[in-house]
């Protein structure tokens, strides 16, 4: 299949300098604060998404290491899929988290629970809609009773 | 910032041939089944895949057409920011749609709650887990009170 050709629209800016630094996941550190920076051409596009509690940032992974199928993550020592875990190291290097979004100033949006590195490339946002996106049924899986822990050492 | 280049890693199958067809979003017809079929040389990525009920799709809007930053939405006719919006014709063409796992056969999957075309390019799949994904306490935004309704026809 054909090649996707994709262009950062902004940049996540956060407190999180290193991976050591970076939470596993956003929900694990609520309170991290960062800011979304779209850029001037894309500003247009963030109309009425003040109106939004909460959105999707789908970003690019730019600093992950090698790409494993099958490796162990932060949660778990045990090895899982990649497509499995939310590993940064995989196949075309989106990520996903949901923030919340405290407030916007033109093409800067204010949010927290952020997780990402300093500096990451945003691909886009998306608003989060509880009708669409809120399961609260679906299963742990794997995931089931890991909780949050210090992330293990030289592991990607 | 320099381009992104993806790979599609599989195809999304959907009972929908037409844009018209297809539902607004997967949730508004959580019975359309589907089958997502990754490529062999990624099979081993989904290991453990099958302890999830539900997974997150990110695939191409390879259908979509021209891009506007602001415009109508299926949900309501007044227009909206893309980025305040699931519009398929974004900057960065990627679609999101959480599904139901329903079985697991070697390199296929069996989902419901689909809402892409058929053919349409995958390019990652994610657990979808609870505590990172579920926020109920999210507000509508502009979508509050927009039901599900017939696409205005003509809309893109």
């Amino acid at each position: 299949m054909e090649e996707i050709k994709m262009t950062p629209i902004g940049i996540i800016h956060s407190p999180y300098a290193t991976k050591e630094a970076a939470p596993i996941q956003g929900s694990f550190c609520p309170e991290g604060k960062g800011t979304v920076e779209v850029f001037a051409e894309f500003e247009k596009g963030l109309e009425d998404i003040e109106t939004f509690s909460h959105i999707i940032l789908l970003y690019e992974f730019d600093r992950a290491g090698e790409i494993e199928l099958v490796r162990p993550t932060f949660l778990d020592d045990e090895p899982h899929g990649v497509f499995a875990s939310r590993h940064p190291c995989r196949p075309n290097s989106i990520g996903l988290t949901v923030v919340k979004l405290l407030k916007r100033k033109g093409n800067v949006l204010e949010v927290s629970g952020v997780d990402v590195l300093d500096g990451t490339p945003l691909i886009d946002i998306k608003p989060y809609l509880v009708r669409f996106d809120c399961h609260p049924e679906a299963s742990e899986g794997w995931a089931a009773g890991k909780e949050k822990r210090a992330k293990p050492t030289g592991r990607e």
